[in-house]
């Protein structure tokens, strides 16, 4: 490809004004360019990048026996409401009606529609496994798109839907998939941790996330120094270390505490340690429900692990009304004397407390020496607190890491929940028995992978691409008296099958460096007059200002032999 | 791959209760299936031959220079407004808002889409020409969507835009893609006729549909029998022959009609051939603009030339109420006094005729010697009429015969339709002076065309695919006794790069030789207890029910020497 005929050239795009590399690269370089917010098109360079990645994908999924295919866009809104997915999809989903009413989801991710397929069939266990995928655009009504392709509103993700006759042949395939994720990440330049993480909207028990550490991403997950776990915050769980607990019970009692409403203003006013206080966090869930959370005071709530062990999909804080209404105080509030009238959640680090203080439900009113089972019982005890830097895994051997990544894949257990929610999702197994099937499902997003990888392969002056992945292989720049060498290299590569990106403009050599540093292809050819018959060659990651002085048959060995 | 882990086998679908033959062969194939209708699935083996058409789509648009990118499916609804589309597309717009209330079409075309984005750009004549092209998904909200791949509400298409200085640049353009269709369709097995067509809601001035020939094609349109002259019904000329031209101007007078309202009546009544009466067709268009169309009695009215002559979008039939408020009658109405009232739009065959007859816009009264620009006189005079079998070419040198096709492909001058409407759709052209490019589109559906190849490629068995789009190269039969060669065979093939479906199913010959013929894939091979260490071969082509036994080394040359 000439430069001077390719559409989106680096002259295209202005940084955007992101604070994102790879938001100001790939726009700055021609790669992408915004529509609308989190809309993008691709451009010729960028879409060589996104094809490539999805090539390797296709090839690594086809290695284990996955099969492609795609189903439409639009999904019956009926299939959601099955699922009862319209309001708890967890992402907002758009939908939308034809000119004769019939209601349609625009796809998010497609757990319905496949199942609606594969039930369409009469199935028996002869027929399983299978694990269907496609590569399809995707919507999500985000209320913040990121600059750049981190967090879009459409973008083209690899789904794919796993059919298995039980639990026990469906683990291989996980496992099986856990493994091909990190093949594929592998062979794109991507080093991913795989995460524990929450299962959040797509239902089932377990996932795991890929996320590759940046400090760019959106995704909060703990490491744990001997390595041998990892976890997203929202499932990561940890030791809770025992403070007080030999010491005697003291009785319970209320005090005038003239105080704000911190847990500081508590600790003040006590002279007690932060740890001793209680936490306290009223939430009401989207049916309306009253919930308090209550916690030890050193530690925080996560709300998502408190939402699943309520079961509740949206939580959002109680009003000032909401808490009066209860004969309770904002910064006073306190499980004892509320049993019954809300949902008492706690975590079980109060068991690691005695003697504890806080509020005690009216203005200027605190309690001390509250005590769990004594004073307060909790109706659902478990584990809702946010893990931090330092905190011990659960047993106790080693440190907890904080880190930040990019999820760029996951891969989910959803077992029985869409079978038992859509009605003939079943196969006649071995005894001539109807059964639902046990499925799972494995998500990569190109655009966002394309975006952490340009984030992780980068220097001050622009992309440097891993060749799996590279628009093209060799980006060749002819100075003022090397035209004709040019066209004789551009020939023979394009000859031998190595994809070139030729920079014939009339322009500086200043120029066409710096484009060439920005776009980031991993060989530079330059010819000129001084170059003769040679052809001056070097590798974009490669850090000395120096290059070699070759012939083009080297140059062709070369790049033949490291592909 | 193996048939038995193959999802979407032949006994998947039904027939689907359609006439036709690729919804029938595709549906009980395996290939695709039906979600809601006019959106369908492509299992994993149509999906196979849906990539492998898309393929050779890009290897030939790429080889002259188009460059493949992809746009939003959601379209920022003002781009629509800009081009006045949003109720004049010529297809339903499919319509949505996000959660933050911005608007969007579900992209049905993306002409605006390419325009918005290269306008972003500063473009000089030198960046000029370039070809963007995109395979992507469109929605088209059709009243009716016909069963199978003919007539879709969601397809993949592949949308071509060029962008070049003027005119003259732009039809060598035209010429070129022109010429990669025919190319296009060739490699995929079809033999295109270019037929000149109406541009429709697309804009520009002229355009060319690619169609394969097929009694199920919902295009009719006219080939000269020298060949020399292929043309849509909408747009096709032909010459009116001279009538009565030489006779005398009689005078004009009114007579009673005690007659029914349709022309025969008119011809009974008054002993006059057909070709003597006018026919009139009262119109209502968008706008609510009356319009008269009047032509020779033998001849029809083509709405899609009225519309077009009129600048009309949409026609309707003006009702009893609206014609009797002009003061004339269904059945009745002439030209005649009703100038000022209506648009009177006239075929140029009413100056092929003298001495007409016809109503004279009162009950039971008809007019006769009617004289056109003596009794009468056009607002608008032009080509309304429809073409039919027979008719002569407008140099009279040949007849035209009437053909019916599936439009799988069509180009489409578009000139400064798009860039004039669009502000700053302009490059600095070497006078420095801003100018609109010139356009052009050009598109491909990639299911219809699937469907097209069904249609043309068949026999009562089933399916026949031309080789270039086979969704597998060999169809491998393992019948009792023949496993272990099968396996041979199996791995040998893939070894050599040549794809393989295996039929390694537990069931009848018969079975798998009938879903062999029903899959159409052009090499079948057997192995059993009989061939021993041979190979029977058979071309799914051929009609002689003889096979040849070969050996695996014969087999796999004769595969490679006919790819």
């Amino acid at each position: 490809m000439k430069y001077s005929q390719l559409f989106g050239k680096t002259s295209f795009g202005k940084s955007g004004g992101s604070q994102l590399t790879s938001h100001n690269f790939l726009t700055k370089g021609g790669f992408i360019a915004e529509s609308t917010a989190g809309r993008y098109y691709f451009l010729p360079l960028g879409w060589r990048v996104h094809e490539k990645i999805k090539a390797i994908i296709k090839e690594e999924m086809d290695a284990v026996g996955g099969q492609e295919m795609i189903s439409p866009v639009l999904h019956p809104i009926e299939l959601w409401q099955e699922t009862n997915r319209t309001s708890s999809a967890g992402f907002e989903l758009m939908s939308i009606k034809d000119s004769r009413g019939a209601g349609f989801a625009l796809g998010g991710t497609a757990e319905e529609m496949f199942v609606d397929l594969v039930r369409k069939t009469k199935l028996s266990y002869r027929d399983l496994p299978f694990n269907l995928y496609q590569f399809s655009t995707k919507f999500r009504d985000e209320l913040r798109a990121r600059g750049g392709l981190l967090r879009v509103r459409e973008f083209v993700m690899k789904d794919a839907y796993s059919f298995d006759i039980d639990e026990q042949a469906f683990l291989k395939v996980y496992e099986t998939m856990a493994q091909v994720y990190t093949r594929i990440f592998d062979r794109l330049g991507l080093k991913t941790l795989k995460v524990e993480a929450d299962n959040g909207y797509i239902g089932g028990e377990y996932c795991h996330e890929f996320q590759v550490e940046s400090p760019v991403g959106e995704g909060r997950f703990f490491v744990s120094e001997d390595g041998s776990y990892t976890a997203h915050e929202d499932v990561a769980k940890f030791l809770r270390d025992p403070k007080n607990v030999d010491e005697p019970l003291q009785p319970y009692k209320e005090v005038d505490a003239k105080r704000g409403t911190t847990m500081e203003d508590g600790v003040k006013l006590h002279g007690l340690p932060l740890w001793q206080q209680i936490k306290d966090f009223m939430a009401v869930d989207e049916k309306g429900r009253l919930i308090l959370a209550v916690i030890r005071g050193d530690y925080n709530v996560n709300e998502t692990k408190l939402a699943k062990l309520t079961g509740a999909h949206h939580l959002r804080h109680a009003t000032v009304e909401e808490i009066h209404k209860l004969g309770s105080e904002p910064g006073f509030i306190s499980p004892v004397g509320l049993k019954g009238k809300v949902l008492i959640v706690g975590d079980s680090s109060l068991h690691t407390i005695k003697n504890a203080y806080g509020g005690a439900n009216a203005l200027h009113k605190d309690a001390l020496n509250m005590n769990i089972d004594r004073d307060y019982t909790l109706d659902i005890e478990g584990d809702i607190a946010m893990a931090q830097e330092d905190f011990l895994t659960e047993d106790g051997k080693s440190k907890l890491k904080e880190k930040r990544g990019i999820e760029v894949g996951n891969i989910f257990q959803l077992g029985h929940h869409y079978t038992n929610l859509m009605k003939g999702a079943v196969f006649i197994d071995r005894d001539g028995k109807e059964k639902p099937y046990y499925m799972g499902c494995y998500g990569i997003g190109i655009g966002r992978t394309m975006a952490a990888i340009v984030e992780t392969h980068n220097d001050q002056k622009g992309i440097i691409w891993p060749s799996a992945v590279a628009p093209y292989r060799v980006h060749l720049i002819s100075l003022p008296g090397g035209e004709a060498m040019a066209q004789t290299v551009y020939d023979e590569l394009n000859n031998q099958g190595i994809d070139v990106l030729w920079d014939d403009r009339d322009t500086s050599a200043g120029v066409k460096f710096a484009d060439s540093d920005l776009i980031g292809i991993p060989t530079r050819l330059v010819v000129s007059a001084k170059t003769v018959d040679k052809v001056e060659f070097k590798k974009r990651a490669d850090k000395a200002p120096t290059s070699e002085l070759l012939s083009l048959s080297d140059v062709t060995r070369s790049l033949k032999a490291r592909p």
